[in-house]
């Protein structure tokens, strides 16, 4: 289907149906995204109130063949969000609807709109003593409508899920013009096809999120942060199944961090404080969030003894006080400034069945130190399977330096994740850096299912075109 | 489009391409449903040993435009797994595809082919001290990969989620007959639509799942199990919320009881033990499943202190040892025999806001004492805001004197959950019972795409003709 430029007489047809104020003029932060792999065109700019104005936008492009382009907080690292080649579109942001509309504690229940950011979402909920489990790094930017289109992931996976499992319905736009109106509060609702999960991670390409119902929890009365030193991948691993089986679902983060993220941080951000002396090759960050009474020093204690005897562990730094718990939490959390200081050669965004993760590490650290003189620094959510494998030119080097290499590290990287069952792209999503991957290693028959459904539901091939499936 | 009948010369072709082993003669039970309000037609009757066979078959089926409906243990209630009209279809029945593939416990992953009953996934799962959640009363029978076609729910909902959130990944043979190969262990995989959700609660219409990678979870060191009056609905949602504030998601099990269902027992089952003196008007059945040495005895007085302060609560019975657990939880399961027994008028497996619940009860009680002089038991799974909300005919009459009022009964209470903005289906599925509800009561945006859906995965409108969705 050939598609029209979002130009000067769209933009008029867009005036005169809905007013001047709609339109904004296209800044350069529409057209960027954090890795500046991708660039986007000059556009049509639409900064929509309601999702009936996100309809009539939908519709006016339907009718004209013109692309749309959903925006959220733009911090996509997968270039989801410009639209680099084809005529230009039109970019329908969403930073304009941020009403939490409705908030219902009794139900574990919060009704947002899509434009809202994730650390308003996560404050609302705390107001009314409820936790909304979803943390990531972007949270202070990143939007919610945003986070559901690319199904984000962070570092409460392991207890709550991805951002899929924190949804109850949706409120969509779909790429005829037609308003679902979805945002059901039932828990359970077993009534036709799960249109929710198929738009949660289709990252705008079969509609636009409006807005969404989302699960709150209970907070955790009492919290216990540690950095516990391993003895390898394996010792990690097994030290998770021991918590697992001492505290159930209390385990709440389980973070793997290699000595490189320390030395990193040690040599572009030497104000953050090192939980130890000398630095481990592997440690993990734990956190525990606790019930009816609990002690947080106890259940770490007691854990931190039955691994000792194990032999899992080295040294550790048990959380004192929130301010000690912020120490170690800004380990973690700092590191992918980290990286970007010293600037990554290629990055990587994998998964692999858990119990494989030792012999993963070691195999693409072998196969990486075979391409040359690299360093490696992988970490990441180890409880979910899924480690950033990021690849760094040597000390004293620039990673434009390694420009060339760039594309035979992340394939061999990719096609190894590939052999050991895994996903090349576990938390950041396909957008358009990984839609190559997706033809390469996807299974055929999901590939071709997935493609009837984008013709189906999005026959004129308007929505984020280029993103996820090559059009 | 016109499908043909699965004749004899139909069979001849199956046994030339995959021997005469794989048919069998068409008996009684795979053409009749628990309820009895729906026979399917003579057919012929294939028992597929592995994936390609049944992919074999599905591409016979469609060359030949033959209607396919998939078969797992026959327990659906809403007449799903019976085609009674149309031209005779080719049953195709995973029974015989039961394997265990594979078990990996430092995962928590279990795969499982699709015709393994329920609760053979559950042992299975308890051999390496492992908890496959899902639990309902027909696992001795019921199949899972019918479990998955109908998103599952039953009475651990509340703590891990409907059967669509215990499985990471499937292997399906598509309409075109085509083998997705999508056995997942990874818990973190952002890389294209959401295949897998799709197919689960489609109720056999996009496709026959054939086997699952299904997600494990540590045992609770111990259980705590208790039978709580409260005073109203009201009361018994706020006991919940307390629980969750205490106990987090400790909470397993809670559901709601009625002194119906009591005097049903009392009716219909006599032997079942009650577990008070007088049968209160309303009580809860509340589970705890524990961790780290915390005493379920202790978690529950703590429970009931609380509770009794806030006025929620009346008497109490805590199971003491297993066999008094086993007691308590008789009276749960067993409700539904009774039900049996007496025979109801009109069946609503229905779902609500949890805060319009006791609003949508007192209503529908209104409503109902309106039509007739009928028994109302509701009861269930409160937790996740789903009732079973059961007609009646009065003591001493037979529900066939009210045959000509099911219809009203039923149409009412429907209306009235879709006024409460609730689902007619919270746990059964659709099927052919209430395709004409879905049609009803469905948004027209999203019917509209899951009719696109359905016409782009089965053209030929072959899998399961007449489920979910009119033909």
């Amino acid at each position: 289907m050939t598609l029209n430029p979002a130009d000067e007489s769209f933009a008029r047809l867009i005036r005169a149906e809905l007013g001047d104020d709609i339109l904004r003029p296209v800044t350069e932060r529409y057209l960027e995204e954090p890795r500046r792999r991708f660039s986007g065109q000059a556009a049509v700019l639409a900064l929509p109130r309601t999702v009936d104005e996100v309809a009539a936008l939908v519709r006016l492009a339907s009718r004209k063949q013109v692309a749309v382009v959903p925006y959220g907080g733009g911090t996509g690292l997968v270039g989801g969000q410009v639209m680099s080649e084809g005529p230009a579109p039109v970019v329908i942001s969403l930073e304009r609807m941020t009403a939490i509309r409705a908030v219902y504690p009794s139900e574990n229940i919060l009704i947002v709109e899509a434009g809202a950011i994730l650390a308003d979402v996560q404050a609302a909920a705390e107001q009314v003593n409820r936790l909304f489990p979803l943390a990531l790094a972007a949270q202070g930017s990143c939007r919610i409508g945003g986070n559901l289109a690319t199904n984000a992931g962070g570092v409460n996976v392991l207890r709550y899920g991805n951002a899929r499992d924190l949804c109850l319905g949706l409120e969509a736009v779909l790429p005829s013009g037609e308003i679902w109106h979805g945002l059901s509060r039932l828990r359970k609702d077993n009534t036709g096809y799960d249109l929710r999960n198929l738009l949660i991670g289709a990252e705008g390409t079969l509609g636009i999120i409006t807005a969404a119902s989302l699960k709150l929890f209970p907070r955790p009365e009492n919290v216990g942060t540690a950095m516990i030193q391993v003895r390898s991948p394996e010792a990690a691993i097994a030290l998770l199944a021991l918590a697992h089986e001492q505290l159930g679902d209390a385990v709440s983060t389980f973070e793997l961090i290699h000595r490189q993220g320390l030395q990193f941080l040690t040599e572009a951000l030497p104000d953050v404080r090192q939980p130890f002396a000398t630095q481990p090759e592997w440690c993990v960050l734990i956190e525990l969030g606790l019930f009816a009474g609990q002690a947080p020093m106890d259940a770490l204690e007691k854990l931190y003894v039955a691994a000792e005897k194990a032999e899992l562990v080295g040294d550790a730094v048990i959380a004192q006080s929130e301010a000690q718990r912020a120490d170690l939490w800004a380990i973690r959390e700092r590191i992918p400034e980290a990286n970007r200081l010293i600037g990554s050669v290629s990055s990587h965004d994998i998964s692999v069945p858990i119990s494989l993760i030792p012999k993963f590490i070691e195999r693409a650290n072998e196969m990486v130190a075979a391409l040359g003189p690299f360093r490696v620094n992988c970490f990441g959510h180890v409880g979910d399977g899924n480690l950033h494998y990021n690849v760094f030119p040597p000390k004293g080097h620039e990673r434009s330096e390694f420009d060339s290499q760039r594309q035979v590290v992340k394939r061999s990287v990719h096609d190894l994740v590939n052999a050991f069952g895994g996903s090349v792209s576990a938390e950041h999503g396909v957008g358009r850096l990984k839609a190559d991957d997706l033809e390469r290693y996807g299974d055929p028959a999901r590939m071709s299912a997935m493609r009837a459904i984008k013709t189906a539901l999005d026959p004129l091939g308007i929505m984020n075109p280029g993103a996820v499936l090559r059009s």
